[in-house]
């Protein structure tokens, strides 16, 4: 097991979405629960820190961000990279994932502290988001844009506000989704800083 | 020099942003032109092509996008980290960087075909974009809405629809940026595709 989320500042929350790394979606409200994979996010504002989201109208995760008003980003590994695909290829609306989603992919969840939606344990990083609510944005574009009232992450690749992937092993490197089953690790750093 | 852009369809123009790659923003209007450094960015919609990408009111960038309605997305290289720093630290607005901000940083540029701006020589992709009007957008979150009215690649790394990172030089690699001066290289592929 890895070690357990330690809290972001939320002033440094951008910092585990600036690199472009897919996520996973989970959502919650009234008991049932959903999980699925999104490539299509970013950061919005540093403070308070925002970040936006595109969600299908398919799909069972928007009921639940609809009906909860929330949603957690969580950032994956490249251990998990067989889950991420597995769960953004299989709707919680399909017959064959019906019922609980993460149960059938045998994923474990930590509780979040200001959302409804769990964290998934394994993941390096966490964003519990509350919607902003823009109706139009959200039935013209599928765009949900969310505030970060609380973030985590594995203290192991971040801390003090920066990755440390190279300190870590590579399987705690996140992932950049391209298409088809097709992802890259995040790979070497460089540094231009002062 | 790399190998002239060709073009590429439409349909796969997303995959060019999927893996969240660090962008560098051109406009042009009446003579007029600039370059920025945009982490903010994402696919938006398949058919037709969208983008949205955070433009900040204080920058010159954002000025030319809205007098001219339209921009270009590159998507850097290794070999352009610093540039994309470069173009990223200085305003076209600051006295010190007065001008033609990409004269002033030696920048080679081609012309686009469907928009005013120009497309960075050297980067590995370009997405010409068309600004879809939306000011409460524009304004609340100065997020742009882009459609994507043309899109090119460099043949080394991204043809037939795909990255081909590995078949190229390392310097040809896409970037990730975090903060501060730190990037990360789009590291190994991992395919879990049929």
């Amino acid at each position: 097991m890895t070690a357990a989320p330690v809290p972001v500042d939320l002033a440094r929350a951008y910092r585990l979405l600036n690199h472009g790394p897919v996520t996973v979606v989970t959502s919650a409200h009234a008991g049932r629960r959903n999980v699925m994979a999104a490539a299509w996010t970013m950061p919005l504002d540093f403070s308070p820190p925002k970040v936006a989201v595109v969600v299908d109208k398919s799909t069972f995760t928007r009921e639940l961000i609809e009906a909860s008003g929330s949603f957690v980003l969580n950032v994956p590994c490249r251990a998990q990279a067989e889950t991420v695909l597995a769960v953004g290829s299989c709707s919680g609306r399909d017959p064959e994932c019906a019922g609980d989603k993460l149960a059938r992919f045998g994923l474990h969840t930590l509780p979040a502290t200001q959302v409804e939606a769990p964290l998934l344990a394994g993941c390096v990083g966490w964003l519990e988001c509350r919607v902003v609510p823009e109706a139009h944005n959200e039935q013209r574009y599928d765009l949900f844009i969310g505030e970060v009232v609380a973030a985590w992450a594995d203290p192991q690749v971040f801390a003090d506000g920066r990755w440390h992937f190279a300190a870590a092993p590579d399987a705690r490197r996140t992932l950049h989704y391209v298409a088809g089953g097709a992802f890259y690790a995040t790979g070497e750093g460089i540094d231009l800083g002062d």
